[in-house]
């Protein structure tokens, strides 16, 4: 009871099914839940960028830019493409259904499994970054990351028990803070730069060509930054969440996304290049920007706490999808039902609970680190999109709607693109980590494939066709009796409401003890026959088989249903001290038909 | 049935109790068992001496003789008092028995606690020695000795499991083996020296008084070496293993131990003397004074390996001690009832398990490393002797037999040095480890004590006087469906089988499913009449407990039976599959009274 108050506490009471409809989100909230995720994405993608340069000397820094340019037109073909899928799916079009729609299941499991990861990465890479941008303003904290990453993961969590509106109001201040701040900062230091205002040190020029640093580097760096693309299909994934017209509003929201993201992340790139940021240390790249613009006062410290709130944000984003995703999964039987069903706050209990033990699990292993994390990243997302904009072609060959020539130019583009995307990211992070998850799709893909055709398999046992139910069974009910008092004068009562013919039986050890409970029998045993089976070897079980096969030998239909007094104590510890010889029973008829065990509970007060 | 029959493989076939009597000990087999925990400790306690005095410098090590003659001075005494103990108490004489017949309840259960300690720590201490003897002649293992310790402990529980005669016989051997090559070894090394035929190289003689070395020093050294006397109690303990008269023969027993170990210890400790060993490196003393006066040759490799095989009959005692210490604190009810159950071979199965696991932990804990486990080891039995032999005094004056005046003197010399030993091990040692053995104590005491209230209280609760037994229950069987399949017929016709006026029950989450159950019902459902409870919070338990609650609420007598259709899988993993709903049904009336659930299991075949 107790606990059951402390959930209300944090999760809030019951809501009603028939609330269902108007749990929706405007556009305005739709934006800070669903974008959050890319957006915040520019709080360590330039970092990425620069950390995999800078092994090429700090004159290798400034290829950041073009390959800033490169990610961002990246951003905008993935974000038309995705506009695209919207249009298509009103209902919601994640990787997972589209390609199941249009590729079949084989290539929405790889998706679903890609993207699953994904989720599980995008919170720990958020939480991980939202404590790099706290621990970069209180260095004091850096020790404690951790513990702090686990307290965040936590928090997300229970805000999330609590339902997606409630969630979408606590989240959206945070997320326009962030991108009025960001931007503020940009147009303050180009602006400062451009009236030279500011004291520019750009990085030394590049040398031309990429002698002086290797493609496979460049082509690392580039793969690094690519983390800032994770999570612009949420969108797409979450239609049916908008307020209605659903397509249309999610349509606006993806390209208000993208505009916002690529001005972003390529004002932070440029502004790292203009003020000749070197990556490293315990402080992140955005934090030393803000104090070489802002220096260390009320301004910096905004940005870092609206960083860390972004973050946060882009952890809850996975909050939204993984659960969502979870439940197409159990709907179709690939993943166990739990995850299918909702909880009294009309959210997936279950896969919010899964995703924050998986994250914090990650935390804890990887100790907060980013960097540590990152390589695992953007792969999953990748494949996503890959498989995601090749169903889209495959669809627009098959339905030839109008202007479906360019459709599928537009989504054959993005297709094409983010496959070569992935098959760089896998190369070039291999090593690195990337290895773990390219060895996790294939394997949760064939666990998706052994729980569905074990669901199959049950249901064609379990029907009815051509079924012909057995003849009504006898059921002998038997209370076992170790000693008589109050808890076993009740089971031998609920066995006689049970049956006018139940039977006490006592598996002799000591005969003094049976001899002892035999004089007893007389007063307490209610008219029940006491049958006494002795056992050689001291064994309980073996006798009681025994007997319950004598019982059983000629009918089939003959069912032994047996009655034992367990006892519930009033605390947790004393519940080693009781109930051996139940759990004992239970176990060793667990695996025999036709035997039940029904325990009658005995409630002790102390 | 698998795991039966790998129990029976290496347990052996049970043994009837009819068989018990035959299952005693002769007086050479008891030796082997019982002497060879006190007789294996030569392998390390000189060392141990040794490794102290090396800290006041190498011209320190010559106190290892007067400290060595003090010790077996000790042992003698210890004997003495214990032979006392063996006449008065022939159905066995643990600390703990004779503390609770003389002194009380109090002392008895901290002797108990103490023992209990010191059982485990025998079992890792010995076995890591042993691990030692292997890894100073085979220097190769040595990485691997947190391994080979745990595998030890598994190899003597195993013996240990299939009953204690087959273990007297397998164990004979290697203790008779020990005894002659140490005794060998001893002849060889002093009558070579004394007949100048081997180069005696003894420690420089020390100087006169305690001024170089420090009396904290001298005392450290001194309950460094009293590890030599652990394990003497154990005859006392398990005089009823004994052939009859059983007291008679444990007293002869425990006359040939106090010889042979004293010789034997003063033996390896003047050799080391004589030789000029000085401990330290990965090598034991005991394989340096071997090596010195056999060469690394067949004699050396034979003194080796059966150190080896004595010091895991050493473990072994223990593994005969720490179950029947169970015993006696089970039957009293300072532990749980099941340390007081015999398993099928005729020991006590689970006391076996509990004390080579506690061992193992202890044993990857410390890493296999005798000199880190050792200072915690000692003062266990300790408390037992000095508590016993109080015992033996207070019983003396109390019974006044023939010649209780010298017994009185001999038990009271005994608890009077155990005593001063005792607190001299607690000071010396307490940085060392000691400390939490001084604190695990008391801890344990307090543990046994909240064990017996709490079965008294039970015992109270539970009890037939006064008591009037309720009027027979009504007893309402209600099915849970949830669909309709085949799973769910068998639990239909279950509760029609216990009950002709059993219902069934569905909870409504979604209105369709409940019109497609409707229809099917007519056709499957038996005539059992179904009961829809709409459930608006999508919540399967409110509606359920609160259709319960209406059912009972006039009548106290009132049973309600909820009968659940249980899938046993075919396969392990797919317990996460499946029975979810059955699991929370179970959780949610566990803590309800006159509630009860029986599961109906079906089997899946896949």
């Amino acid at each position: 009871m107790r606990l059951h108050r402390l959930k209300r506490l944090f999760v809030g009471t019951p809501l009603p099914t028939a609330q269902q409809r108007h749990e929706r989100l405007g556009k305005a909230t739709a934006l800070a839940v669903f974008a959050s995720d890319p957006l915040s994405s520019v709080a360590y993608a330039t970092e990425e960028i620069l950390f995999v340069l800078v092994l090429a000397g700090s004159a290798a820094l400034s290829y950041s830019l073009p390959i800033g340019i490169g990610i961002a037109a990246l951003i905008l073909i993935v974000i038309s493409s995705y506009r695209q899928t919207i249009r298509a799916y009103p209902q919601g079009g994640g990787a997972y259904i589209v390609a199941k729609d249009n590729l079949g299941v084989f290539p929405s499991l790889v998706a679903a499994a890609a993207l699953l990861i994904d989720y599980v990465l995008t919170v720990a890479v958020s939480v991980a970054a939202g404590v790099a941008a706290v621990t970069s303003a209180v260095p004091e904290l850096f020790p404690y990351r951790t513990w702090l990453c686990v307290v965040a993961v936590v928090g997300v969590a229970v805000t999330n028990l609590r339902g997606v509106r409630e969630s979408g109001q606590i989240f959206a201040a945070p997320t326009y803070l962030f991108v009025v701040s960001v931007l503020g900062m940009v147009a303050w230091g180009v602006g400062g730069a451009a009236l030279g205002m500011l004291p520019a040190k750009p990085y030394e020029p590049h040398a031309p060509g990429l002698e002086g640093i290797g493609l496979f580097l460049f082509l690392r760096a580039f793969s690094a930054g690519c983390t800032a693309l994770t999570g612009v299909e949420a969108v797409s994934d979450g239609v049916p969440a908008f307020k209605p017209p659903e397509a249309h509003n999610a349509r606006i929201v993806m390209a208000w996304l993208g505009a916002i993201s690529v001005t972003m992340f390529l004002g932070i790139t440029y502004l790292a290049y203009d003020l000749g940021i070197v990556p490293g240390g315990n402080e992140t790249v955005v934090s030393k920007i803000a104090r070489q613009l802002f220096g260390t006062g009320p301004l910096y410290f905004e940005l870092q706490a609206v960083t860390m709130l972004i973050l946060l944000l882009a952890a809850n984003t996975s909050f939204a999808d993984f659960p969502r995703l979870s439940f197409f999964l159990a709907r179709d039987r690939f993943i166990p039902r739990q995850f299918g069903t909702q909880g009294d706050r009309l959210v997936f209990s279950n896969g919010i609970v899964i995703l924050a033990g998986l994250a914090s699990v990650l935390l804890v292993v990887f100790q907060g680190d980013t960097h540590a994390l990152l390589p695992l990243y953007a792969i999953g997302v990748f494949v996503s999109f890959t498989v995601s904009q090749s169903s889209m072609v495959r669809r627009w060959l098959r339905l030839r709607e109008t202007g479906w020539w360019w459709r599928v130019w537009l989504n054959g583009i993005g297709a094409f693109v983010t496959g070569v995307v992935l098959l760089t990211l896998a190369v070039t992070k291999f090593t690195e980590g990337a290895w773990i998850v390219v060895l996790l799709i294939p394997t949760l893909v064939a666990a998706f494939l052994t729980v569905r055709r074990h669901y199959e398999e049950v249901a064609a046992q379990l029907s009815l066709e051509g079924f012909e139910p057995p003849p009504p069974m006898t059921n002998t009910v038997l209370v076992l009796v170790g000693d008589i008092h109050r808890g076993v004068i009740k089971a031998i009562q609920y066995a006689q409401s049970l049956s006018p013919t139940a039977k006490a039986v006592f598996v002799e050890i000591d005969p003094e003890r049976t001899r002892k409970l035999e004089e007893k029998w007389g007063k307490w045993g209610m008219g029940v026959p006491l049958i006494v089976l002795s056992s050689p070897y001291r064994s309980l079980l073996g006798p009681l088989l025994e007997y319950i096969d004598h019982l059983q030998k000629d009918d089939e239909n003959h069912v032994v249903t047996i009655v034992l007094p367990e006892f519930i104590p009033a605390r947790w510890w004393q519940l080693g001290l009781h109930n051996q010889t139940a759990l004992l029973i239970k176990g060793a008829m667990l695996f025999r038909k036709n035997v039940t065990v029904t325990d009658v509970p005995y409630h002790l007060k102390h």
